[in-house]
């Protein structure tokens, strides 16, 4: 998953913008402008690397002297202590973006970290890990592309790549055949339609109507399994609501195709990281 | 604390444009444009609400014609069940808005509710519960707007207002000493220094030099009210890494001014509210 | 389809600002500040309205105090020299919005007229009329609206909602079926792959690829109608590529379910439309 | 005509964010970071190159390594099968790029092309050919230098660098005479009045105004001449209305000095290019 | 001259977060949510007023439900000592808007005034006071908007609506005919061509070469005189260059029509007022 | 005092479209594309340089090519006649950039010069010159740095870093006590509280409710002089308010720590820059 550098740079320069707005004084004032440094970006945990060029970049748009590393990318397996990226250049410039990179990449890296949990718990079974559209605001396409470093799957980006069929558009239409027939004749070719399930009768409806996919929402472990069985592959199943560490595996095991974790992306514990200084003249 | 509403704005909008990207297929083609509902904001949890208005925001740009009723303000607590706020108008715009006024409103008054949780845990004590530069990309503002409606105070908001000498900074100009005064004759009058320190020598050094607040960083309880009984007075004391909701009442009792806490906006677990909707015609 | 009113804001407000900056001397010298007058959009051929609402907009941005009401809206048949919407108000505002106004409302209502001609020509058939991403720069929101507008339906918006393998990627990967395999545990689920072939024996190996759509690029009919009947379902077909009036409804009867065009959007004929200015007082 | 690059960057990275927002999975997942081809740009069709740097310019933005090389520049002939640019560099920006720079230079070459057909049709005529300002919104810069490239000439770009008086203005001020003498008194000593004229009085009126330029709306072309004429070059006149390949001729030769076309930019035929891609390793 | 109100609006915007960002913690903390106040624009020296409905749009971007009302509209003559706006609304939107409001107003009153001063010294010859592109970054529309409201004129607004031929321009070219001739043969029909001279023989040739408007610059009234005299009406002239109070009169003596100061722009006094604020509840 | 290069580049490239948008069509139809100059700028009066390095981005963002020197940089003393930077590149680029870096530079330097000598007027007391918030939209943190480069401090950014109490505040509360003591509470532990007082009993309550720093406003120097003395040095004090060159000294001497004056940003005399080109080739 490869996003534009411009639209990443809109993200840290506002970022930067936030943090300087106008100057870091202390710096500034403090030291030389000729003063040079290197630093190291060091892991103080186990997990998994997300963000680390993102991090690198605000060194580089502060100054487009400094030299960048990158020891550990994206999506890679680090340990606590290890070197993750290296830089160089005027001390002032990296302590100015100190704060802004750590900020970017432990958050990121905090993403990947968990939903690398959830992977391996799930590991051996169909299921895969998705996120969902629970991310934070100006975050989403940064969030979602820590969940594909940790592994994980992206759920639809937004309303516009994907249709959702829910309560209240079922109510609308009358039914769930309705709700996926009138979609059907609107859409275009390349969209998927997914409806929201609260029982078996619902999945039944769902599969008689040809959905793409059926969500099932906060269901209990024998009932998703019916879902699965019942549906004998004429769709896919997206397992959601409640899901922990403790049962994720147990969901993974009733065949579904979907995990999804709202938690995954808004309720971030950030992977610590610190920026290790050494003045070199 | 207010921010000016066309900043807000601006933040609220490009959420939305993450969200939609152009349309929401299912709602455009499902429901009846004149379709009207009415809808609530409801606490799954207990806890402070903040970003109440921001969530309500979302409907408003949607469509002018919203019609939103706040119930449990900013900064106010809430028991889980019990209604926030009520929303009513076009379903349309009730279901498009509601993913993104949710991941605000949930993700501030996360916020919020954590800072609250400390802020009494150091209740009765001189002790201010703050926040620190470790903020989210873009989010800086909102965040330490939660954390004033949590009850606790903001730290500076950007390296523009108020310095801050570390160790680097130290390393460059010799010693604590010289870069307190190479600072103050620099900086303009309305700008305090801190100084971060790791001992009790550094302590001294940094109130001979007359800084206006000295960060503890990392210090034992036992040290940091040396610290402060050592200064008598003569500079504010901020107590600053690995304070939990066990050991905070302790680092209070110290006597310090400040305890900042990155993880208040470093690593949030949402507020859980949900939206119910209610067709009404 | 319904496109957030501020997304639509920005793009006449950038418009406004092309044929402003900053003031319209003309009007603003010689009419004066409180001339009121009325004034009609006419259509000056037949065809289907796309934009109506967005040139509208265009003068309540100049002016919020202008009335504006839409006798014939989006998507509808108008006939030469039928009056499409009527507004009123400050002559000065009616005179800078007019030539912004016409611009987006003519060159919508194109492609709406020229889709509905498409969409009219293989009625009766299955086949759908579809838009490419063949869109000019800064429009294909508004391209693509107009396109439903008309009748038609939309392909993909963007390179992230949908994932199409072309040769390039078949190459890369050594085949279809190592392509569509690769692809497929990758993606996210609400994906759908589609799969350009050039001849016969590429249908075929998308097919037992399990490709969710076949683009049937440049093929000749008699083809088409053998890949359609080879399929015998398993597949959604898109026929691409020298589509013309002339050949648009053999194509269809061929039995494909999308026919796409880029010439909608890339080869757009303005349709005529005309404002009538009635000064008032 | 060279419009500042940033100018250019701007619109180019909003359709690039159009059409990639935010990842262009297919080419992400199925090609290998590091593959590495060749491209060309090639005509299918004979015209003018317009937009070719515009072009270029999106494979830089997405990627600064991507070498591009231009052989037909802007406003150059080409016939069809001719090689116009030829780039190297990643498949993967190569693949992303492709449509967004395809759109670009086809939908500029196309409007070259035609104001080119028209500049031929006039040749030995004093009669230059002019835009106007029916352009797409966003894109008037970039359709007015495809119009020069033609070898056309630009009407005002704006309601603020020229001032054209209508009938509207003619009524509220009472008298042709009228509205010219006040515009003059008003307006800085770097603007040209036009006066917009259907019949030979208003001409004549026109002339006695002193107007710069006097724009003979939808006239035939014996009246045009009588004007011309009775003008003794008092003024420079414009043609405007109704004008096609066939009559363009015609209207030439009546004396007028420019010959204004909305279609030139209101009803763009793209010019078709292909781009061929050459894998490398 | 009517600049649109989004485009004023994003300057005003711009102000208020260089000057709020994020809260005014003064007022916020200090000032109770529901005070009302009453407040009065009055100027504290003799000129003219400009700017005053954008300094009352800074209290209605902060709060829609500020009351404002304007006695002494842009281009008015003010006192010493009289009122030129009344505001009414929340106090802190009245404190929070104050000084962005006043930067705005003092600066382009102090414009106004200026211009005025000028424009009364060469009033009964035909002689327009002139601004230039000697404007500051960002504030070229609000500046010649001033120059306007003090009874002076435009020049050009940008390099993109008017040619001015000047030494460098003609030591490429060869020669002032051949640069005019050049020029003439490439611009549109709407372009003045204004050449800069330093001397009568360079007067001689640009007006043999049919210049549209001859700079005179730097030159003293003796010349000035003799430029315009040999020239018989055959051109436009501007003078231009070390103008000051004192000279004004006679160069406006000499013919010239125009004249330009760059100080009207680029060294600007302010024009001192003052807001009065009255607290009602 | 080193701002962001992506901000002053924001600032430069709205400048530039202000003076370009969208071409230079005297230097575009008239030089050739290859010619290459040279060019000086050249200091026309004795005074301090501001902005010199904006002044060259100006070219290298229209023209990545074109290499600058700077001889004589910001804070540093130029005298009639000496050259302050070079340029080299293409002449097009060169002549295109003139007017807008010739606009920064010369209003910085305007600023920079006149904080340098107000700066020597008061050397040898303890009094430092400040600017106020009485600054240009869009231009606080431009002018703001040139009152440094002047040898000037700078007062706060924006209403977000510093509390000022005023007249209003006091109302609002009942007492100069009453205001500190709340406005104490609720900042945070970085902000510094200033009280604006008019005589010097409100110097006395303000000293009591320990202010950090009184400004005295609109004060004589007698009573200035009292207030200080009065002090102690129990807080820091502002003079503010009718000080011109004549009297700065003299208040300098009263013993107060900061003398602001708005003037120094709100009413500036551009310093006289000149470029000269010389052509190369």
């Amino acid at each position: 998953m490869v996003l534009p550098q411009f639209y990443i740079d809109d993200i840290i320069k506002k970022a930067i913008e936030e943090d300087i707005n106008y100057i870091d004084m202390t710096s500034d004032y403090l030291i030389a402008d000729d003063s040079i440094s290197k630093a190291s970006f060091v892991a103080k945990d186990n997990g998994i690397v997300a963000g680390i060029n993102f991090a690198m970049r605000v060194f580089e748009l502060l100054d487009p002297n400094v030299k960048t590393e990158v020891l550990i990318p994206d999506g890679e397996t680090v340990e606590k202590g290890e070197v993750i990226a290296n830089i160089s250049g005027r001390t002032r410039a990296l302590l100015k973006g100190e704060r802004t990179a750590l900020n970017i990449v432990q958050h990121l890296s905090g993403i990947a970290t968990e939903t690398n949990k959830c992977v391996k718990l799930v590991s051996g079974t169909k299921a895969s890990v998705t996120d969902t559209r629970k991310t934070l605001p100006g975050l989403r396409a940064l969030q979602k592309y820590a969940v594909v470093a940790g592994g994980g799957k992206n759920h639809r980006f937004n309303l516009s790549d994907g249709a959702m069929i829910k309560d209240n558009h079922i109510d609308a239409c009358g039914s769930i055949t309705k709700a996926v027939e009138t979609l059907r004749s609107k859409v275009g070719h390349m969209v998927k339609i997914e409806v929201e399930t609260r029982n078996l009768k619902e999945v039944e409806e769902a599969l008689t109507a040809k959905a793409d996919i059926i969500m099932l929402d906060n269901m209990d472990t024998a009932t998703m399994k019916k879902a699965v069985e019942m549906a004998g592959g004429r769709a896919l199943f997206e397992a959601s609501g409640n899901i922990t560490h403790e049962n994720i595996r147990e969901v993974a095991e009733t065949g579904v195709d979907i995990i999804s974790l709202g938690a995954l992306t808004h309720s971030v514990k950030c992977f610590d990281i610190s920026m290790k200084i050494k003045k070199s003249k």
